[in-house]
């Protein structure tokens, strides 16, 4: 782990300018386009506004509902390059987008833990366990039409018809890529043989997608097209770093920090980068590997120990960190060309703040 | 059941005008939009172009997938709408939205079929049955993503941003209103008194606000808002008598002409709109149907039978035709109003064609 020596600590500050806002707007959103009280307090829980009984609980006692990291990274963006422009941001005119990605995000992630039964999130029970999966695939689909209409709202911050169009038909994109990426991560759990390649790409259009979307988006309303794809390569260098960082946490990362259960991806023999990289290896650690992963059952808490020793054995959550490194390079390139110039990332607080985001998610320990 | 002598008979040339186009867009939109061939199929195959493997059937040996209704009565009202502008309607204006409806009702349908555990549509295993639960969300998702991304595609036909913004934006308020319908529908199978009057709001949100939208956006594209409402208030009074035929259905109905088990609805105590009355009422017969409904298990075959002769014997099959009768008549009211010369429905055949759509709705046996 090198570089980026004040990003993991600086993230805090860089999210928390943007925290308060974001999270105003989604619950203004949510009151005005959802009139059902037990609607929005199934929203409100997933988000972390209400108790698992649905109440709204007050600013004081909410708890953590996600780091609204993309909502961040779509604002960054569009500061950014409102300040390359040589324009004030006025974030008025991207926070309806902001709050669209999250919407977007929130719905994946219901939906995401239904698929793979996972019942703790941010160290709480997921949405499924608090109302079962009936009612949470509808409030999944629910969050996904109040992003769709929540990039609407952009026409009443002066964003013009074609831009907001053009928005509109990238979140469909997005989101069929997220849904084509998902299969693919469902399906490899099914599969002997996933190639680091393979593996790469559903990544891509299962996190990645999303984060590109953000960035792109971001930028989008401050500039014009040409302008915004240095953004969408650094929102998807970003999304690649941090899922892979998150494989990795997946390994090492204890319930305290990461808010779910150790070792549940081992347990569950998810196809996480270490261990695919570790499967498709020619060493005997990874023929006993093979043989583990090849069962039709769940891990022992035995063999999870074993399988944590076998992965370091044969230096794969290295090669993992090395390749969430290798997006963070990836990453500051992308920055360094939106800046107007060339290596004047600092001259631009705000860009400056998107290298804090991509050295937090290289090097993030939740 | 009375009126509408043509409607029942007429309804297969009414919507097999439209079937191959409407087929044949979506095919188009999801070969285009979707790069992954297993996704192409799954969704080929809850749309019927596909068997069970996902693999593409030629056009001779598809199956029926859904009567595409939904986009008949797009395209009907945009016809309708055009002929009472004295203009020539052009489908290839409204089909992008036509097929954005089908899309989405189709995911609304993969998803249902999963929240209700059902496991036969149109005579077929669903989706869920085939590719598993996770699968099923996950392409349901995706639809949902199509069904935005193809209204986007009005923009290529020549409408007007703003309109194509404001179908939009409805497309994602019908979405919320749907989830919150389907979230009652839900809940009200674990309560013991369900009014009629919140039964039919429910049903209101849970399906005649597709409809509603089908009309209205179909109209819309023809003409301006005002004009458009009274096809709107046409969408919502079809949903209804449709839904209430498709409750009479599901008790009497049987698997050969509805696809679906007959008998399942009664036997999962599901509130439909004859249980509901029933339930609601004063009579001995309501008692006992109310002490069968209290216990947290499914019926047996001796209490569905039971459960049939009590709902006969309260008049609660012919109090939820009478329902469909008073939408039935709604509908007529709002194609009248949809006229330029009052009661000239005749002299607009796509108007008398919607009314052959309303007589269907309200006596159909499938």
């Amino acid at each position: 782990v090198t570089a980026g020596v004040r990003g993991a600590r600086d993230v805090d500050s860089v999210l928390g300018a943007y925290r308060l806002m974001v999270e105003n707007d989604l619950e203004a959103v949510v009151a005005e386009a959802v009139d059902d009280a037990w609607m929005r307090g199934a929203i409100g829980y997933h988000l972390g506004w209400a108790d698992d009984a649905f109440r709204r609980l007050p600013p004081g006692e909410r708890v953590v509902g996600g780091k609204r990291m993309r909502a961040a990274l779509a604002l960054l963006a569009y500061e950014a390059a409102t300040h390359e422009e040589g324009r004030d941001p006025d974030l008025g005119v991207v926070l309806p987008f902001a709050t669209a990605v999250e919407l977007f995000h929130s719905f994946t992630l219901v939906h995401d833990d239904l698929q793979d039964g996972d019942r703790l999130r941010w160290g709480r029970p997921t949405l499924g366990t608090v109302c079962g999966p009936a009612e949470a695939i509808n409030v999944g689909d629910c969050l996904h039409a109040l992003a769709t209409g929540c990039i609407g709202r952009l026409r009443t911050r002066g964003v013009d018809p074609s831009t907001v169009d053009a928005l509109t038909a990238e979140l469909s994109r997005t989101a069929v890529e997220l849904a084509v990426g998902q299969h693919h991560d469902l399906a490899f759990e099914e599969e002997a043989h996933v190639s680091v390649d393979r593996y790469l790409g559903m990544i891509c259009r299962k996190t990645a997608t999303l984060l590109r979307f953000a960035a792109y988006g971001g930028a989008r309303l401050a500039a014009g097209p040409a302008k915004a794809a240095p953004y969408a390569e650094f929102g998807t260098a970003l999304g690649l770093s941090f899922q892979i960082r998150d494989d990795v946490l997946g390994i090492w990362g204890t319930e305290a920090v990461t808010g779910k259960p150790a070792g549940r991806d081992i347990r569950r023999k998810k196809k996480t980068l270490p261990v695919v990289f570790a499967l498709a290896g020619g060493a005997p650690q990874s023929d006993r590997m093979r043989s583990l992963y090849a069962r039709h059952i769940e891990l022992s808490a035995e063999e999870e120990a074993e399988v944590r020793q076998l992965l370091d054995e044969v230096g794969a959550i290295a090669f993992a960190q090395d390749q969430a490194q290798v997006h963070h390079t990836r990453a500051l390139a992308a920055l360094a060309a939106a800046a107007r110039v060339p290596d004047a990332v600092e001259a631009n607080r705000y860009l400056s703040d998107l290298r804090h985001l991509a050295d937090f998610a290289t090097e993030r320990r939740f």
